[in-house]
């Protein structure tokens, strides 16, 4: 038995606007920050889960896992364990704080928060890091992590079940392969849109030398710039995949309208070219812009989204994220969803905490749901990473197997300490 | 000039879950409240407006108005009239705060009450009803209140110019015979599903008595019960016009069955049977159910999920929120994109404070946008009114057209006092 004793909750901010770190066409100043939520119990180990947001409103996300958090304190972790998917559709489903998204939000962002640090629990619990966790769960115990509510038109237990069935006798080799190779990766900090030319050609040699393969850059302003820098991000990294990201910035037809324009530098994909939640809007830019693929899911604001975008034949890559979705038990269903469809899951990453996440999520996806790694990479970007105590690491272009117990959120004390929002000493200054 | 000076905020909440008045299949004991916001200005008039919730969290809504506040304060109302659209582009669009939706949930339910309370400070600096503030605009100044980001593949500018150019010459005559005849209502206060059978049939036949001529019934329990609640509804209103409201509890294929089981009680529409976000899913339910129409909106979180319901034919009935759409500027939008897809509007409201707003909102509708009232008719429940300054009146099953300057939200100060939270009188007992 592990009581959830109490939770509390701390607003993490880093300064990341004075560098334009992480600015794109609609987030021109975003201070990476974490909502951060520390479940504490009555045995050894601390629950530590956070969400990501970009400044201010961060303390929105704390209030709002301090009102989902009665949820949580006072429960075994065992009996939580014991039926993940009916744990979820609780927090997911208070009479009264449901009303402020359904599952969207401020408050599904709190979730994710308060759903996260049960999974970090556990795991620490288990002394496992999650990926080993979840990829030790039979494929019933893995089904039972999910609330198939609002899927069952495209995906229901029984088949959920077939296909993780199918992939179960082979998990170890995979595991294996990852051990040794590592999980695909494509690197976004070469891009940020505040970046002038001179910046993104020397993070461009210096990532190539370290061995990335895979480049992703910030589009969305004026064609001409747009041109331009898809232009330098050529001229640098040679034929290597190169995506493109517009941040949600065009209208249906001016998405279409601009990929003509950009046809020849041979983008694999275009990433989030218009509102997040137009279903409709991405089916119709993906069929008018073939062989460039589209992709987008940052936003995507829970599984029935994803879902759709499924269903509608929108998306080429689905960009599941570990914050923005509910925590681990939504994003086992989004794999799920993805494998249905046979569309690869390139998850969202950056931020602050995000790349620490979603390593854990591609392996799953990889050794658990989909079995491959065709047209699979996992986003990364090189900032933040020094604030945590088990932070990612990449090699050679590849994230290296995390082998630390747990979700690998914490951060250093130090970090805390200073990230610490409005009194942290990195907001004294 | 106006110049907006301040902004403070009210957490409203009425202990509606006492009398189980407004419960329904998922939300089983709302406590209505509203996340109230006053606008002080350097003039004669505070402009007041609100978010509705159903108790836990109207303080995240409350702080949310906070953290957007400065966008609005310090600026001048003729500012902000002269382009409305970039007024309500700069609140959606803050580099930070988008992150937390973009344009749903909290930071949008926010959004709404600071842009109901311009509206409502304009009408009452021009001493006008709301409704009438709108129907004195041109065809010109109307869609200069519209951002139609996201939505130029359904409707952009001109379009909605032309159709409101058509019904311009007209409006006197659609004003002149709704301050006869009133707005056409229906009422949802007989069928709360926490009412029992002798209180339905009782409310039923106080609601015929007093001129109600078409009702809406909660379903979405067990399917006897359902299927009692609309023999029981039927026996006391005969062949009356009947809608019945699931409030999203059912899977697509489930809604689609249950349907079939309730085909004999000739329902108008089934309103919310699934996920809000599912535009598909109620493409695929209405597809089916037919010739049993499908309503939803009240959940739907912006113009983009507005415009998919349409284009994907997903719905009969546009259920429009004062509250969950951002305000004022985008139920206009909404009004035009409904218009242009010849679906009929017909608001959700309840609530605190709904009724008060959409009556507002149905009569820009019919006079401005759609110029018919078939098939339309605006919801009504009939407690809380006490509370207003100025409540919205029904008289023989329509509403009657308000003539109060502004938008209709001030609330009697008694009641600020009683219903303040946490430290309100009514919540002292």
């Amino acid at each position: 038995m592990t009581v959830i004793t109490g939770a509390r909750t701390l607003d993490v901010r880093a300064r990341t606007s004075i560098t334009l770190a992480g600015s794109d066409a609609v987030h021109q100043d975003p201070d990476y920050s974490g909502a951060y939520v520390f479940l504490s119990t009555d045995g050894a180990h601390e629950g530590v889960g956070m969400t990501f947001t970009i400044g201010r409103g961060n303390d929105l996300c704390c209030a709002a896992i301090e009102q989902l958090a009665p949820l949580v304190v006072g429960r075994d972790l065992d009996e939580l364990t014991a039926d993940p998917a009916a744990f979820w559709r609780r927090l997911t489903n208070d009479g009264q704080l449901r009303w402020l998204g359904p599952e969207k939000g401020v408050i599904h962002l709190a979730t994710a928060a308060l759903v996260n640090a049960v999974w970090d629990l556990w795991a620490k619990v288990e002394q496992k890091p999650l990926w080993q966790l979840v990829c030790e769960l039979t494929p019933e115990q893995f089904v039972a992590c999910v609330d198939f509510r609002y899927l069952t038109d495209a995906l229901d237990r029984d088949e959920a079940l077939d296909l993780l069935r199918a992939l179960a006798p082979t998990r170890e080799a995979r595991i294996a392969e990852l051990a040794r190779d590592g999980y695909p990766a494509y690197l976004t900090s070469a891009g940020w849109l505040g970046y002038d030319e001179a910046k993104v050609r020397d993070l461009c040699r210096a990532a190539l030398a370290n061995g990335w393969r895979c480049f992703k850059t910030k589009v969305g302003l004026e064609l001409a710039d747009d041109i331009r820098r898809c232009e330098i991000m050529r001229e640098e990294i040679g034929d290597l995949p190169l995506m493109a990201d517009a941040n949600q910035v065009w209208d249906v037809q001016e998405a279409i309208e601009r990929m003509r324009h950009l046809a020849s530098f041979d983008l694999r994909w275009i990433e989030e070219p218009t509102s997040p939640d137009d279903v409709l809007g991405h089916a119709a830019i993906r069929r008018a812009i073939a062989p460039v693929g589209v992709a987008t899911g940052e936003h995507a604001a829970n599984r029935v989204l994803f879902k759709q975008l499924l269903q509608a034949e929108a998306i080429d890559y689905c960009q599941i994220d570990a914050c923005r979705l509910g925590g681990v038990n939504e994003v086992l269903a989004v794999l799920l969803l993805a494998a249905k469809f046979g569309v690869p899951v390139c998850p969202h990453a950056g931020g602050l905490g995000l790349c620490e996440y979603v390593q854990h999520l591609s392996v799953i996806d990889y050794v658990c749901v989909s079995g491959s790694l065709d047209d699979r990479t996992t986003e990364f970007a090189d900032h933040l990473h020094e604030h945590f105590v088990h932070p990612a690491i990449v090699r050679d272009g590849r994230y290296v197997l995390p082998t630390a117990p747990g979700y690998s959120a914490d951060l250093q004390p130090d970090s805390y300490a200073a990230l610490a929002y409005p009194g942290g000493t990195a907001w004294k200054t």
